[in-house]
């Protein structure tokens, strides 16, 4: 493996970058009282941005928004808010979008499509307009260089720990900072909870290839968290670049893209192993690696389809060397596959080779599976289609969770 | 409702019609002593046959196996074994289904073809075939008359209890009877366990219009509960029919065909309605009514996401009308729907009329969640599609069972 050329920063925040400040408060969305439920983070310099919406057809009314606005040729800042999901709700949560974005663009002194929004939470309620606006000016007096970290709490939900990570590498002799926070939890997949990541960069790149860079980097980090046909209603990436960097511009496919674009990727890529780690009530956290499919969708298919199956989830649980679920399921998918074809690594163990069980390796199998997080590499044929997902285990405090929340 | 043409039989079970002989004994596949594991059903006038097989692409050795031997003009006997799947398996597999078939055949005295095999159990484990073999002739002595509850205890695996019923019908003057017994459990949908079904009936009818009957009455049931995409590798229904009745026999699409067919579906809808009140840790089972839909197939596409969903299923399991879980599950399901038609009941309590909450009856529709059953209506427009799916919650215990399952 070759070294990386890009650096992790101490303590990052979506506020290491140069000319992003930011901020979380405690508005009452929430009804707990010390939790922060509005996140704003703020770039005086004018940025392009770009964003990745989710592909349920029950859209959210900020995401119906942001789809929108993100067309503006440029932006200042990324309003969060998490408690009421705002979505299907009526015309009231329009009328909530309208409002919270026009009071933050007054007070940053912005145009109101210059102001992107998300919101997580419950589904369905009406949006509590007034707490939201009525906290406005101090959200904004509360905007520093330090409160990338605030700004990361404001969108939390059923989250554990907030998801932070600042990456540096170098472009035209200039330092160029990524970073980004999020919100996850859930199962991620299949039926994920909201997943919300808004990152923030200094690097000077033009809009269209940052909505590039954006939307590929996500194709190959989040939506192989596998998003996309399961995602919620209020799903979304947002990324604002304000070229404070200084870097020569990035306006064409060349060296310093690829870099900026592989850097992004490995921003994403740190976001989503943290989500799936935090998910509810996750025990353990698997990377799920198909290869030897025909063509790489079917690569996907397959692993979908474990990665879905509560049989497969399950046995991960119970660190169960089960293999015939992930069979049964690889079945299942429908992909061409012939069982005599198929071999299962839990790790270095290998389980089945060519359709056949190695006995001798289950307890061995048995301890990787006891470890927080490891590999299983399915076969599935001599075909050349590989997909690389990221799951983890359905557990009861899973369910305990999701029985109760409302 | 009109009053049905049948009867239920008491006390119903495979050896119910006429003419069939039935038994199971432990033969130590599994290792619980007292529990049965195989199953023998038998008729000495010889049977039409036909079955409905997994679409799995890894198919179990015997699924393979019935699906050729189904083909014979005439059967006599379904063999059922449980506590091995004999899937994926290799070689071994093959000659176990060859050997005990061989078996029972010969013991029966009939041709290998005409008995038929369904297994159950886990995958992967090489089936112990000696220990069946050596069980045959005491299983074949055990076959009587009274042997159908014995039958249908030896194919069972988790489930709680046995899954049988016996309805009678009048053709042409002639009691018919048509009985069943059936394996479930698993959450049946979406990762369902292994699902076996065995039907007997004394009706004389064709073979081509036993398989039709069978095949639409099974659409109509068992793949209401979702089984399609996801069967498991071994899932089968199998049935014969002795025309012992006596009854003009069934040899074009009239009167008689459709009554013995409607008889039939009821047979299989209330084997699949106890699958899924057995369920594994099932609290509460849910028929899912959609309706409003384009087309009927994406009625079924949104219901069987919505019976799909991780967070609908707990959402049952806590009792809570959290229906924003339902209207995101719509959304992804990828179906046109436009939130502001949508409607939705819990019971009789409307919860959503058009896109908007009615507040008011969230206690009463709380109340019905915490029933044993109900049903839930969603309607998604102004369509006609509709489908009607059983499904169930997703509780602790469903993840204790299939954490500790090997």
């Amino acid at each position: 493996m070759k070294k990386p050329f890009w650096k992790k920063e101490k303590n990052g925040s979506v506020t290491t970058p140069k000319g992003f400040v930011a901020g979380g408060i405690h508005a009452g969305i929430k009804k707990k009282k010390k939790k922060y439920d509005v996140s704003l983070t703020y770039s005086k310099t004018p940025c392009v941005a770009a964003g990745t919406f989710t592909t349920n057809r029950a859209k959210a009314w900020p995401v119906l928004y942001s789809m929108k606005a993100i067309h503006a040729s440029k932006h200042h800042a990324i309003l969060g808010t998490s408690g009421n999901a705002n979505c299907l709700n009526g015309p009231i949560g329009k009328k909530a979008v309208d409002e919270i974005t026009w009071e933050a663009a007054k007070y940053l002194d912005v145009l109101p499509q210059e102001v992107l929004l998300a919101q997580t939470g419950i589904i369905g309620v009406p949006f509590p307009i007034t707490c939201v606006k009525r906290a406005m000016p101090k959200l904004v007096k509360r905007l520093s260089e330090t409160g990338g970290h605030g700004a990361a709490k404001g969108i939390l939900t059923t989250d554990l720990s907030s998801k932070e990570i600042a990456l540096s590498l170098e472009l035209g002799g200039k330092k160029v900072t990524i970073a980004a926070c999020a919100k996850g939890a859930g199962m991620v997949h299949p039926n994920m909870a909201t997943m919300l990541c808004f990152i923030t960069t200094d690097a000077a790149i033009t809009k269209s290839l940052l909505r590039r860079a954006v939307r590929h980097a996500a194709d190959d980090t989040f939506n192989q968290m596998a998003i996309d046909n399961d995602m919620s209603t209020n799903d979304m990436v947002l990324c604002l670049a304000n070229g404070e960097a200084g870097n020569p511009p990035i306006q064409k496919i060349g060296k310093d893209y690829w870099m900026f674009r592989e850097t992004l990727e490995e921003v994403m890529r740190y976001i989503a192993h943290e989500m799936v780690t935090d998910g509810e009530g996750v025990t353990h956290v698997c990377r799920l690696r198909v290869s030897g499919a025909k063509k790489p969708t079917d690569a996907e298919r397959a692993a979908r389809q474990i990665a879905n199956s509560m049989l497969f989830k399950t046995m991960l649980a119970g660190s169960n060397p089960n293999w015939g679920r992930i069979a049964a399921a690889v079945g299942a998918s429908g992909v061409d596959f012939n069982p005599n074809n198929l071999s299962i690594w839990f790790g270095d163990a290998q389980v089945v080779n060519q359709g056949r069980l190695r006995v001798l390796n289950l307890p061995k199998a048995r301890r990787i599976l006891q470890k927080k997080e490891y590999t299983i590499d399915v076969v599935i044929g001599k075909g050349r289609g590989r997909a690389d997902f990221i799951t983890s285990d359905l557990t009861t405090k899973y369910v305990l969770i999701n029985a109760a929340y409302s």
